[in-house]
């Protein structure tokens, strides 16, 4: 006889369409742990889901259980596991990587092409339970407090961005101040940037949290920005660019401000391919430029534990909500509003 | 009472407008020494300026001695030298930087912002004699042909180019097929590359010269690429792509044939501004994409040297064509047809 | 009822004590393929054991069958396998890494330190079939020789070696003229050296294979070596040193000769600790030294593959010597003599 | 007729033979500037200069005015200068490179092996003035401290060595609590390690300096140092070592200490050569180890004024000792009693 749970299911393929309701309790397969979700937070992407946007259309298949920010306690162990104990208080990378193609084979599994995210293509964390391959279960540091063990997967983003620059004693700009960019800002105040750009486009309560977070200015993309930055620097230019707005003139005024041998640093994702003066702005000024997506398994999860058990920097300002499990939709019409920083909701 | 000596001279800002002709010999002024030309070779910038297209409109001040690719002797040293001889046998890199930028000043004054470049503005070596800063000086390994060693400069994009990609084992694919990418087929051949798929557009004549260097499939750029690459790599598609073409349709395809996590290095330079879909193509594969300029000052100049004799590779078949000083508007006919590999001009 | 199959069984802690026998075929376990060995060849790892050295004495738990370096079939898949086929053609990584300590999640398991090695801490692959876990399987490609695709483990370490230097049109130096050191010879001369200094110390044998193989220069180990390489460079010194004798003299040599700024790769075990001029040949010069253990995995593999098959270069005369099975003794009595490259033993 | 000036001046090849006394004003040769001292440090250098030790023996020759850490204002230009104006807040490189070998037309000029330095190899700052060559001259940011402007040559040894090491979120020991280790600690709290041990040996001063700077846990090097850093990262041991002691048994322990894959930087200077177990220690734990000399030349002064500009970090707390010029000996006996932090002299 299977035991039930609560769980926030999105039922249809249609916008909204999201309910709380009792489904089965999931058993652990081969490989997986079964964990008791104590918190979890939602990501734009649960967003888009929710607002069942283009992307959303071509690849989610409902009814499905969303959520792959979370943590919790391991509760039961499938067969063939061999390290996670039940009792474990832990988190989950979200991405599920085949383990077997170049790309994993290789150390680079974040951008394993065959891979199926939890909350995306199968059940996630938006329920009382979740099962989860082993191989994705980080422990956490016993003293991490809930809410920010369960935003390490989004904080990961941020930390592969600001790792793939050099940011101690530079010049850095961090264009989009969602949760990802104020992370980022208080990443590079943690690590000692020489001054940090947040740009923001209307936020006035993310242009404030970014101060809030360690920016030394916050701006308004604009046409004077490239002069701005020019006087802030003494002429020098930024030395690196985070671009995590996904917002196509930021991404090329990112460019324009970074200086020659630069670094461009992309974790945005836009909505349609769009012009950019690759001879002037990239070739001519040696710049380079990443595409960030994911987190390095597991060295980035390492990293992160160590961030934030340094004493040296707080991420509680970037949670501005918490809900109880019981009003899970509107913690996400909160989230859908674009006023907040991160949205976490607890399940006990 | 001043020396005369023979050079080609841009009379007037007009396409075509070049003379040869009787012009006082240059003197070598603060740390400059006084080359005398032997062999020189023509770039594509030399077109250019030939052409008088826009962009040498908006440049060039005639009347200007062009060319900045060459082997001679040393002659003649200025006031305030050091360590350049009389009688050593000497190539320049182009590149005049200011030395007391930050590009300058932290190791990459490939990139300086301030640059001035030897025969585009100020007078360079299609000429019997030409002057030159003795910090831009390199001094040829002796048994190194006249005529490889004129046409180090652009070798030497071709070496930054592939050097910033990690070839050795790995698929490689070119795009363009003129002489810096000929020469980038030769060195991926040189360090071991799995496959070298080299990509042209329409000519025959240059095809033909990048199988002979050493590459295992010369390909047409076309709708039909990527299926082919996939085929060729076992579905991994390619690690690296050098774009040399200049041609945007040639870095889009570029994009789509490389494999999650592979590296783009672009030496080309477009026309015009063009559209990129930065988030399939690069953000979520994991792209580092690398902007191509100029030569590393002087790294590049000494590995070049050591591949130069390593006796692993020959770069001659790339020269094409050679010709008296003389002739040398035919020379520079020839290099504009696009029917050659590198055109030299033999001063003696 | 087992099957059984033919094995070389070192029976006893003593020197000597390997015999062919008889024992019962081994079954794949979890995740583990069987392998028909075909080819299997003969490391150094296996004369200390068959020497019954102190090291030996310490690790190993007779009765083993030893051996690690292998081709052969896969024949039969143990329960929860995924990708490997029975039929594919096979060589192994023969670290068995832990998969969950530090080392493991974060890209090094080549350094993993709970590792277990096949033919060491397990049964190995001097016998008709080894077992092996699917994570070690690589999958070779189809044209490659048996004897060649035996023998990649170790050339692993010459890669590894290898590129972690930056070899092309630099000086090298490699000390230590053993097969490893055999092949990285080779390796170098594959990816365009400027020259190949190779450094052996009594052996002719292995001098003049290293000339074969593609060595500019093979000296002896001397106090007149510091000035000779002065005087090959032009003063300049080498840039890198690869040292793979396991000889103390070499390594320390082997810092004198580099360039302020070079790298020392160092692959060799020493018998015991020893006398270093760390201030003034590490530190004020500005030496990175680099320790070398395994393969990264399966970085290392892919890029074997990919040397292997460039058409670049010829692994072949670094194997010496051939034997069937049936004489294997003899085979392992060669390898011990030091006047051998490789040697592989035919099991069909 | 010359002006004089006072100055600190080495007299005799003896230890001590110090004195303060009037001598010609320098002037500035081609390419140099005048500087008017207004603070100037004293380096362990110094002190060895002052004890006349082996290797001042070796090395000076005196008379010679002694001091390479200083800021003051440029009052004069010598001829053939271009960027640096009189007037200007300005520090100084001490090491003063050749320009013309491989290491300085590679970016490696700290390691140049013809260098120069400012009070070893030609009169120094411990004076009035001093002349110093133009590219040597780095021009401050307006509002840093006079006394912090003064130690940023020994800062950038720290520097150098905690960037060539990844520390954010990794854990890190130093070695040698003098002042280059203290900044050491200072910086890897800055960019946020997850813990800092500082190991000292016998000096309580320093070793309560170091816990005031951010080091979590300050031990003394011991037996029992390899199970305490055991426990205080669950087993990992330390990501990097900085060994700043000069100390053999230091350089062993630390060793010990590292993970597997671990980093060592050293920048200590031992008194002899010593024993190492190159095998257990470094290859089979694949530990890379860098030699660091110097300061990149001037990546590492960018980095150092955009570090003492961020707000991010106070090195005030490493200045222990503050003395008028005139009592200069008793400076240098506080710095040689090995009970201090650094000590500044006030020119004015």
């Amino acid at each position: 006889m299977a035991e039930d749970m609560l769980a926030s299911v999105k039922t249809d393929p249609a916008p909204g369409s999201t309910k709380l309701m009792k489904v089965p309790k999931p058993k652990p397969g081969q490989g997986e742990v079964l964990i008791r979700v104590r918190v979890a937070s939602i990501c734009g992407t649960d967003v888009h889901i929710y607002n069942w946007d283009e992307w959303a259309q071509a690849r989610i298949k409902p009814p499905l259980i969303q959520g792959h920010e979370f943590a919790g306690d391991v509760v039961e162990l499938g067969p063939n596991t061999s390290h996670v104990q039940v009792g474990d208080y832990v988190s989950a990378e979200g991405h599920i990587a085949c383990g077997v193609c170049y790309q994993c084979r290789t150390g680079q599994s974040h951008i394993c092409p065959n891979v199926r995210i939890i909350g995306v293509d199968r059940d996630g964390a938006f329920a009382e339970y979740v099962a989860v391959p082993e191989e994705n279960i980080i422990v956490n540091p016993p003293d991490l407090p809930l809410e920010i063990a369960s935003i390490q997967d989004p904080f990961g983003n941020s930390v592969q961005t600001v790792f793939s620059a050099d940011v101690p004693g530079n010049y850095v700009a961090i264009f989009g101040l969602g949760p990802t960019g104020l992370m980022s800002v208080a990443l590079c105040r943690a690590v000692a940037a020489r001054k940090i750009f947040a740009i923001g486009h209307v936020n006035e309560y993310r242009m404030s949290l970014a101060k809030e977070l360690g920016a030394d200015l916050v701006l308004r993309s604009s046409d004077e920005l490239e002069t701005m930055i020019a006087n802030e620097t003494d002429g020098r230019m930024v030395d690196h660019v985070l671009e995590m707005s996904g917002n196509q003139e930021a991404f090329n005024l990112g460019l324009k401000i970074l200086r020659p041998g630069g670094g461009m640093h992309v974790l945005g994702i836009y909505p349609s391919p769009f012009t950019v003066d690759v001879s002037s702005d990239i070739v001519t000024k040696g710049i380079s430029l990443h595409g960030i997506h994911g987190r390095h398994m597991y060295e980035d999860w390492y990293r992160m534990a160590g961030l934030l058990t340094s004493g040296k920097f707080n991420l509680k300002p970037v949670i501005t909500h918490r809900f109880p499990f019981q009003e899970f939709l509107e913690a996400m019409e909160v989230m859908a509003s674009g006023n907040s920083g991160k949205v976490v909701v607890y399940m006990e």
